[in-house]
């Protein structure tokens, strides 16, 4: 039995920075009941890594990556909402990416799939709303990537979205921020395995996705959360890397990269991390400003953590002014959680009540 | 003619975490003159990349890695002290590191270098001086790794000198610190040309240093900075890296990554890198504090810098702060800097007067 619902799209699809596929596949799982008018839907777009199991269903019983913010009575209420979480294009976990097979030639895409922009994931997603007949969606809530393609969405398609959410995201990267992702990409790239993207699918480049996937928790988590949980504590035991220190630390990335590289294909990691430097909302418009004007039709809101290294509380606090200027009616809250970028998957207690609040009338 | 002094200890020397080697070979240089009673010598320890050369003189006229900061009626002031700069062990700048030839085999060390420690370092600076007729030494000052061998060198051998300063360093390294730093070693070793360390000198890591240096540089400055200096400034023409993203920030790290890559050796790096994961000033008693307690015979000062990421600023106020609890004459300076951890090689307007007041009497 599928654990997901799979949608494909007619074709064929155009990018947003040039190239075409001829189909896009979508996996995609949904919480709670679409009312007769269909003006219930909340779609929720994912950050880089995660795919559409945001929570248990009959689908697939596991705890997903969302499991306690949805459902009858939480902050994302199935009593209320029709909640829909869709892989992102570009990604492995069921819908099309670089990892999918072209019907054009019977072979995976690897590098011949087209550059891939935060745009394309939103557009996508519209067009998957579309063909289950959701047209507008009365929201769209997003973490991460996932809030940039939230308010892509908003700029690209004024009146289409009744609320924008934007989580621990921004109007675009900052240098920090990339460089940081420029690192893991090269981490990929330099290992041996990649073979230029045409890596078998039983030996993928696994020492570069485990470097690359290090350097991003590291960006995902907070010096102070680290400090706190991890200080200078050792591991018993030899590390089997001799240039290992034997920090709890370095032991709890090779945990988190041996995970990691389990299950999400290197391409599309290559893929959805340019995707994320390269997004920009000021270009669609003479400023970030002007673009956000677009938004006016909307409610938005918009959430940062103090602790966040990847997209800083500042960006945050740039982002909600420039909703305010815009003209933009906009609510902004500021998270005193530890756990840095990652908060909103771990700190429900505050998450909660702040997505709740943004979602009631 | 040799554009470093020259000396070599008897030996063998043992370190500190085991192992030995026959013999230590310092590259050092100085500035000013070595009173007839020998009590005005300032040792300078340097941080993990650069070498000896810390001001131009008649070896050498390059300008040094604080060329504005020693001289005459400087902070480091050579009509009063006799500034002496050692390139570290472990280095490859001259002194004897793992790219340098084991007599005894007649090949480089590579990876049969012993364990290197932060305290050999301060041991072998120690033995370098006495060897110059220097016993005790005036002052020890001391930037990142360097502020940790001047730690070092005050708890390890009490009453050998006067003052200990510890630029944008600490007490120990913290789990951000380490990540960063094991993120580049893993980046060393996953170049296939690394060869477990026995690459040939004319065929060096070169991609894996490339990456090291930049997730490096990521932790040397701050986003404050980068943010005003690059934001999301682009550059005209397409990078060579297909993966790259065409942003300044990203041209500035390999333009880092290509000085850096033809002037260090790889397996010094790891070594190095390694030391300062290693370091942890608690080990020489049984609390920082107490290890402090050592330095009662010192006056001490702490400089930090409050965009500094690598030793953040709140580990400088704890060093400050259990120094004092040690009951410790000590003084600390907190700099508005925006250059993060490299401010101390930039930013001379704040270090200036910050380094030449605790060196005034």
């Amino acid at each position: 039995m599928p654990r997901t619902f799979l949608q494909t799209l007619p074709g064929p699809y155009r990018f947003y920075r040039g190239g075409e596929i001829p189909e896009v596949t979508f996996a995609y799982e949904t919480w709670g009941t679409l009312s007769p008018a269909k003006d219930n839907a909340l779609l929720l777009s994912t950050g880089l890594s995660p795919g559409s199991h945001a929570r248990s269903n009959s689908l697939n019983p596991e705890p997903g990556w969302w499991e306690d913010m949805i459902g009858p009575g939480r902050p994302l209420d199935t009593n209320r909402w029709f909640v829909i979480c869709n892989n992102s294009l570009g990604s492995c976990l069921g819908s099309t990416g670089p990892a999918s097979t072209d019907p054009r030639t019977g072979q995976p895409y690897r590098l011949t799939f087209p550059c891939l922009s935060i745009e394309d994931i939103a557009t996508t997603s519209r067009l998957l709303l579309k063909s289950l007949g959701i047209h507008p969606v009365a929201a769209v809530v997003g973490s991460s990537m996932g809030g940039m393609t939230a308010l892509a969405y908003g700029v690209m398609f004024p009146f289409e979205a009744n609320r924008i959410m934007s989580i621990s995201a921004g109007a675009h990267a900052e240098p920090f921020a990339i460089s940081m992702r420029s690192a893991q990409r090269e981490a990929i790239r330099l290992d041996p395995d990649w073979l230029d993207g045409d890596y078998p699918p039983e030996k993928p480049p696994l020492a570069g996705m485990r470097l690359a996937r290090k350097v991003g928790v590291v960006t995902y988590r907070s010096p102070v959360e680290w400090n706190e949980r991890f200080g200078r504590k050792r591991i018993p035991r030899a590390p089997a890397d001799p240039w290992a220190t034997r920090f709890e630390i370095e032991s709890y990335l090779d945990h988190q990269a041996e995970k990691f590289v389990g299950q999400f294909d290197a391409n599309c990691y290559l893929y959805l991390s340019r995707a994320m430097d390269l997004f920009d909302l000021g270009d669609h418009g003479t400023s970030v400003v002007d673009a956000l004007s677009k938004l006016r039709a909307c409610r938005t809101g918009v959430i940062g953590v103090e602790s966040d290294i990847l997209f800083p509380v500042e960006q945050q606090h740039a982002l909600a002014a420039a909703l305010h200027e815009a003209g933009v009616e906009s609510s902004f809250v500021s998270l005193g959680s530890t756990q840095g970028h990652d908060s909103f998957l771990i700190d429900y207690e505050r998450f909660g009540p702040a997505v709740g609040d943004f979602l009631k009338d």
